[in-house]
């Protein structure tokens, strides 16, 4: 987690979308950086840029997974939620398996007490109409009522993980909006950023042309004609 | 089905959520009760608590699942729609199969002109806006438009069955909200219901204060001193 | 393609659900020809007719499928957009694999100009808030940022192909609402929608009976009596 | 189960392949009778053909799947094994869930002396080795050492059950052989038994045949010339 | 890892099946035991009991997973192997991902010369010709050719992991035969190889018993009188 | 498919593995080469070298798929079975569906008549005793009796295919031996043939290292030191 990400990276990151930002991945020579198969609790709330926090759980066992586990403050769920810190956003690796939450209501409000951005898991999450409330950013498999110590044994935190098959490393950076959420490696966020801000500039202009009934050749990819013409239109 | 579910016990029930009631059956032993993978056709008619009059089917025999089967009056399809009574949930058993339906608008609303308070299946529904209108919480592995003769033979009803890789017994009460639906034991009812409001009006009490800035630790599960302030709130 | 759809093959189709539709091919033996696993982008823009235009992915090899592919006007997949025609409908074979896209906004932007209907893929789909704000209906296995290259590799046209495991010949007739999509094959388009329309008119009498408290025996499917009842009612 | 499965009705269909079977009943409309996924735990002793008898598991739960349930001796497990007859297969429904066993050995060695001539489950065995060495025809979805009690709930005998996604009704003929398990329609097995046998010689011949070094076309399937041919050598 | 697994425990632990053993864990509440999907490379070196080394991957990332990560002595996947112990069971975490390898035969040959005693990964395995003649039991998901810097990303070793779904923490206790692996938690291992060991000396007697002919009711579960029969036996 | 494949290159890829050939592959940057998922009908006989020839299939329809279509000789399955040639490999395209076959024994021994090498499939095989009779390499998805017409519609040959989700084009080389089978893009086959016998050399040299009780470090990867003592090896 060496280098810094400065705040306007992070901006330039807020404006992008996950599709841009998975195709300058995918230029750089990174196929799975997107975290398929997770939707967000709230369409509507489904914008979020930030560093990861990760937490790690494997299959639970029966003797160690009770109710009681909780009095301990040390808890790795429970020590992970008190750990986050502002701007971080909680990436939970329960193996793809959703027929559990891997957390709650009251874990999601202290989440966002303590400054994170949102929250991220190929588990299930609980109590969801009151996480969908709160306006946290919340990805997740699948709703499930059922308590994660009847499937998931919280292990470890701030370990690289694995999250719906992609890997997340503590302080990548994770982008989310309504197509899903994309992890950038922390030392090609600076660089992705940049990248995405110019593409997204280009694609808006070849979107103009396209909306105005321009045929695809010529216009996406854009011919040197056209980049001229876009250059241009910048310069205006 | 000897026991009966008292009135007062139905009304804890449906208020308290799927995820504070499947912590009180772990918190009994039972890890395997919600019926993950399903999903509300309307989040906002999610709620509901009844009783599980149950229907199962098999997988399809192309001589024997022909549209002209349901000339019969008694074929178990149409028999469980006449059967279920006031309060009753129809639980069907699709073998988790929601390439076809289970069953489609009109008999849905003879469902609801018979009494039933919800439709539960983990095959496909069809005809999903028509019932969303009805206004009758549907939960379904995927909406889909193909008749049930296409892939399922309805074969008995009344019976135990597995919806969602959970057995669901007729007269156990199921309870559903925005998270899905958990099956209650019917024999377990009436204690989970009471131990739910408590946990309930507790983890309330909890949530203000996380909302307001506590830290977990002493806070979640509550310390002695935390669950003083809760009594004397109550007794206030 | 030899037969003609006619435009009032077109407009019958238009009216009927897919419920009614794909019992009217179960009814001709054809079970298999609901796109299952598929969910519109816009559950208030599900609802559309046209003809099937297809495109075939295969999976990508990570030399051949790079960002410069798109510089030739003749790649599969641009072709495929600038070769469909108004009234018809990109169907796209991914498979069913969803991690990656099949297409991006820009290209469902075209795709509107140049009249076409809807677009169908057992894959993914970027830009999924754009593409919902264009209006155009688009059912999709799953939002997915990441660029089609990652995965599919675009390989030919208007062949026929598997979408969401049931077979799509070029010229089919798709329809789609808030069940998913129906696949009817070309040649059965003038019978099926006739009888459909025919269907749906009894049905919503008998829909009628059944809201006002009738039982199914009888009622559904009617009897000699309610059959000379409706027919009266449709002279009168 | 009304009609007699005649003797030579069991030894026609003993000498003939699974793949000439689900042939025969692809002819008469059946297409989905083959249990696909299922392996022999010895392909040495894949051969085996008799009358299902079903016995139907639902998913545990864990206050009722415990090993005291044994000691009564109407459980449904053990009461379905003692209560089949030589001939019999039994066939067991476990929803496809082979984490855990429907059975083991000393249930299987009494299968065995009670005259049963084969198991078949979508579910795991347990005690795979003793089981082999038994030499009694098994089919199984996978080897799995944990109890049935874990997961699977033996709730009834002798109803219809889905078995690998196929309808197997008690009385149904079953046959196994290198490829896997067909299951027969009773009231089909005589008339596919005598089709099969008729079905089976013929391509003995034309697989001579092909052998031989003859092409395709007017070989398989057989021209008019062929079969005049294949006609004279039964005569001959 | 604090209880030693004394020599007469794991030669117990040795001569029983793992159907007794997740009977005995079965006993003792723990359901979820067994690595479910697993197979041995050679049925015939299916049998191993030893101490679990766990290897944990998460999936491959292109820039990190290259050729020339190896020639660091202290990459993680190197690294295991040469820290492991006689009498030691690698079990590898490769999140049931098996389209790639997670080890080879030269890692294998040297596994073997340290004295390791099995192989056990929910991932793939290569050269599976090669470890299948070394005579070192393996169960693999599948064998599987791709390197396994393709798909994992070999992280950390001796923390706790999950495999095929399992809990395994370091130092459990591994027992595989020809129905695959069954994890049993260290604390537990001298109780449960105890118990087993009289479960089979009991099964023993009553499968003599079935095998002579005696009917399920009163043999197994025994009665008291074939308990004082067995009881009387052993003192004979 | 312009390139030839020369007899010494097929030789070289003959005594290559496909370990070391996905290594190769790997190294230039492509990382799904190994269609992972299928296995040998024989074990003993999983090893061929040959060029890939295609055949298409999409999910089958009642009315299209009935056994008369065989008697065209231009159906798709059986022109490509009478149009392979010495030394090609049938590559079929299932879409990875195996509920249903592929082909049986007469296609296969046509196949082999004709002088074809192997057969890989991501869908069934039925009569699969006879194919193992007849000596024909052959890799499946599983072992499934019933015709192909009941899942799968033959459409095209020669085009590019996905088999096991690994993208095949027609001329492609394609390796199997007991680990599975890689798929050589045609224009590297050369490149990777040389590369592939000077890493096997290596490699044996290593494994023999390993085998006398060599550590990882400085013996995989080789030291410099290893390297030259290897390089020696070779001269003396």
């Amino acid at each position: 987690m060496s280098e810094q990400i400065t705040p306007d990276v992070l901006e330039r990151l807020a404006r992008a979308s996950t599709a841009t930002l998975t195709t300058q991945l995918f230029a750089r020579g990174l196929r799975n950086t997107f975290l398929a198969g997770l939707a967000p609790l709230d369409p509507q709330r489904a914008r979020f840029v930030g560093e990861a926090f990760t937490l790690r759980y494997i299959p639970a066992r029966e003797d160690l997974d009770v109710l009681a586990v909780f009095r301990d403050p040390l808890h790795p769920q429970r020590h992970a939620i008190e750990s986050i810190g502002p701007g971080q956003v909680l990436v939970m690796d329960c193996r793809g398996v959703s027929r559990a939450a891997s957390a709650g209501a009251i874990l999601m409000t202290r989440l966002l007490r303590r400054g994170a951005v949102a929250v991220v898991t190929d588990g299930g999450l609980r109590d969801t109409a009151e996480i969908r409330a709160l306006g946290l950013p919340a990805f997740v498999a699948a709703p499930a009522a059922m308590t994660n110590l009847a499937l998931h044994h919280a292990v470890d935190m701030q370990v690289p993980i694995g999250c719906a098959e992609v890997a997340v490393f503590p302080g990548d950076v994770m982008v989310g909006d309504e197509d899903g959420v994309v992890c950038i490696p922390r030392e090609l966020a600076a660089e992705v950023a940049a990248a995405a801000a110019e593409q997204e500039e280009l694609e808006a202009f070849i979107q103009r042309e396209v909306d105005a009934g321009a045929a695809l050749p010529g216009t996406y990819p854009p011919s040197e004609e056209l980049l001229a013409r876009y250059r241009a239109s910048r310069e205006g």
